[in-house]
């Protein structure tokens, strides 16, 4: 576990458990795949999607987790993992969480494979779940993605972008399956409606919030996670949050962009002038409010330890800034 | 409609609709993704997984044919194109039935992201079907899929690569899909066990004829579907079952193996050698083997106009080599 969640003790069994049968459950069969598969899941991920799923779990049935909750919590780290794999080849990343990426280390056939083969374990663990809503909830997850990226790929460098269209972008991408997870965790649980949409917002919340600071932290670095800014968006024409509130204030951006940032002090002039602008601290102000509403969220819920846990993850998001 | 499947007119009307929906259903909302799905959908595929969907309906219940059924018909299509898209990328072809690929028309992060929505838009249909045991089985049929491929990606150029391991992995590339959309078929009916798995059988006994003179056309060639013969399995390392039977009766072949055909005029030999040990004969039976066990597995169904299409069908097949 990442030392910034050593407060998730309470389910610190149940995660060690879900990371021997994540690498475990993957293609013992094939050495291939299961190289790329224990590479990736023993990559040291922060593992917060299962995490919420199993936190979700005891929060709203008396401590209790399923063996079904389980089972959802290693499908939601395996369709996430299938997403980086796929996204990796689309983005062109050659390294992931400080390990290289499997089209890196193998190529991009096996990468194009590794990522089909976990999204079809996914859909088929998901399918044994026995629980059709579940099953249709999380289906329209992994459109989402697809629908996310599609999404990215063609709006970039378009500074007509809105700050909305970004926001569904980072649904798609990010929340959808937070959201999902949550949902999921609830419905198993045969919580009542309140209960579920409740959770469902808080997953919602969180996973936008998540998205604009992991948008936020490829602006301006973090020693803990990313090292030095690496203002990978900007160069890729992603424009995300901060730049598009830079925007209204400060015009002469338009001309980057639009230039695609081509010339030699081009990435470093937009950094200084988002943040000279206020686009730094009005991101960080709106992914603040997405986690208090994402705090809110979880108000109708009794307190217990799970509960705090899942207040705890959304203190973490935003700590990561800092 | 391909010419030598005039025989389906029964279900002439039903693929026509499933033709317009096709083109529908895939992303009306995103000009790349609908342009690829446009190219791929137009590109006058012989639809025959969906036509098998549609004639068990049939046969089985008294010439009806339910919404779940004409869904799951066009699932099997999408799924089917899905994997095309996918394959393409990864055996780097540049055309398909005669058209420029996806990932050639477009890149490869444009196929990766196409392939990811057929299939996660399959899972999605198929989750709304509202029956889980059809969705169990074809999920499963995803992982297949992947299965199949990576199976065919670590054993190129083997000599030890068995006729068993061939048929194994034919049926993860091709007969489980087959399999399970005809069973699902009879699922949806609510057909008796042994129907279903008749049905199941058909399918699989088709889907490995299919393969098997897929791979034969490769070598031998065929005026209506491929031209001249490409030859390209030999070239990428694929042993199929022509040149698995030749190994054992003309022991040269494997010279040509070992050295991957590079030699100027290896693929020629080997082709040759392949006919006059009479690989290609054997494989002939093997493929004609699975067509009369597949038209065997129908004598449990009453016949019908519907039974007799889905009997053309395996004729069909065969009628692929002449």
């Amino acid at each position: 576990m990442n030392k910034n969640l050593l407060s998730l003790s309470i389910i610190e069994k149940d995660l060690n458990i879900l990371n021997y049968n994540l690498q475990h459950m993957v293609g013992e069969r094939h050495p291939v795949l299961y190289a790329a598969a224990e590479h990736l899941f023993s990559a040291g991920g922060k593992r917060i999607r299962p995490a919420l799923v199993l936190l979700v779990a005891k929060a709203i049935n008396n401590h209790k987790i399923y063996p079904s909750q389980k089972r959802l919590a290693e499908i939601t780290e395996i369709i996430h993992t299938a997403s980086l794999v796929h996204d990796d080849i689309i983005d062109d990343c050659s390294t992931r969480r400080g390990v290289i990426t499997v089209h890196n280390r193998f190529n991009t056939k096996i990468a194009v494979l590794a990522g089909d083969y976990l999204f079809a374990q996914s859909s088929w663990y998901l399918a044994n779940l026995d629980n059709l809503e579940v099953v249709q909830n999380i289906s329209k997850v992994i459109s989402d993605f697809a629908e996310g990226e599609i999404r990215q790929g063609i709006i970039l460098f378009d500074p007509n972008f809105s700050l909305e269209e970004y926001i569904e972008k980072s649904f798609y991408k990010t929340a959808s399956l937070i959201a999902a997870s949550c949902q999921g965790s609830a419905m198993l649980s045969n919580s009542n409606k309140n209960i579920i949409r409740d959770i469902y917002n808080y997953g919602r919340h969180l996973g936008l919030a998540f998205q604009i600071i992991d948008d936020l932290l490829d602006l301006v670095g973090s020693s803990y996670f990313l090292g030095k800014p690496s203002a990978s968006d900007l160069k890729n024409g992603n424009l995300t949050a901060p730049i598009l509130f830079s925007l209204t204030e400060e015009p002469l951006i338009l001309n980057l962009i639009e230039r695609e940032f081509k010339k030699k002090n081009d990435i470093n002039d937009a950094v200084n002038m988002i943040n000279q602008s206020g686009g730094i601290a009005k991101a960080k102000d709106l992914a603040y409010e997405h986690l208090q509403a994402a705090l809110y969220c979880l108000e109708s819920i009794e307190d217990s330890e799970a509960k705090r846990a899942l207040q705890k993850v959304a203190q973490y998001t935003i700590n990561r800034l800092f």
